[in-house]
């Protein structure tokens, strides 16, 4: 069977991504991919990680505990925008757009703020590295979100990046899709 | 890099075709996917591949008596709606959308007839088999095809099958795009 979006993201970092290299999780979230990252680049590696919620923090340093990785993920309480501030090349970043699962669903990325974030990423991300943007469009914002970060997508150079929008149209409405920005270069 | 969007479609269907097995070739064209499929099913399968066009089905025999696979094609000059008459459960279906490669542009795939032959496929295509539609939608007609094809996919029943939809966005206009429609079941 095809895989799920998810695996799809993941599979296209996994190829991308070597052990020791620093990414970036720029919505932890439940710390779903934080975990991945972590296992990915492992301890000489370094995953950066962000979220506003202390509710997603808390889950995800439990969880990065719990599984023994926590000494190499830097948390850090911020909007994704701050990752303007990062200041080394990294192999990859995940975003998760729209609300923390089980958390407060008024609290939802907003299109403006994603949008600088997805640029800040770009700039750090080092050729050959791969941006992943998982596109949660149910609610509201979500739908004014989805449209603002596609628009923003399809312009990107061809020259430097390749963005891969990868959906199954056949789903129920607002299925999530996977936007994947590649940059060009060895 | 990210694989071209043909590399996708073939890869999808390498995945999933086994030597031995019946394969269809929609739209023969130059013959490039009709001798892709030969080689991936081998002699003990069988390739039926359809055009409506002559100079397609001479270059494809041409190129197939090259590569010494054309014992085992079936070449059909005819419209891909005579899929209806296969009777046999195939692995995989290929179409390319548009107009032959060096010949003449004004004969086109149109759809209308695309559709029904998608749905006389989608009838052969055995449980876990696999139809790709490479997109061009760069001249007038293909733009309506594009349209057409696309809705009708939308409303193929997720129950029975998955619908992807595997498209760089960042390209110049009308880059070539895939639907790749994988049948549920074993």
């Amino acid at each position: 069977m095809f895989p799920n979006v998810l695996e799809v993201a993941r599979k296209l970092i996994k190829e991308r991504v070597q052990v020791g290299e620093t990414v970036i999780d720029a919505t932890m979230g439940n710390g779903n991919d934080t975990l991945f990252l972590a296992q990915l680049v492992q301890e000489r590696g370094k995953v950066i990680a962000y979220d506003i919620q202390k509710l997603a923090m808390e889950k995800t340093r439990e969880r990065l505990e719990r599984e023994g990785v926590a000494g190499w993920v830097d948390m850090r309480l911020a909007s994704h925008e701050e990752i303007e501030a990062v200041d080394e090349p990294v192999g990859a970043i995940m975003f998760n757009l729209g609300y923390l699962p089980g958390g407060d669903k008024a609290i939802t990325t907003q299109a403006a703020s994603t949008i600088r974030a997805i640029e800040s990423g770009l700039r750090v991300l080092r050729p050959g590295g791969i941006m992943t943007v998982m596109i949660y469009w149910g609610h509201e914002a979500g739908r004014v979100e989805k449209d603002a970060v596609e628009s923003y997508c399809q312009t990107l150079s061809q020259m430097d990046y390749l963005v891969l929008k990868y959906q199954y149209i056949n789903q129920q409405n607002h299925a999530p899709f996977l936007l994947a920005i590649e940059r060009r270069g060895i």
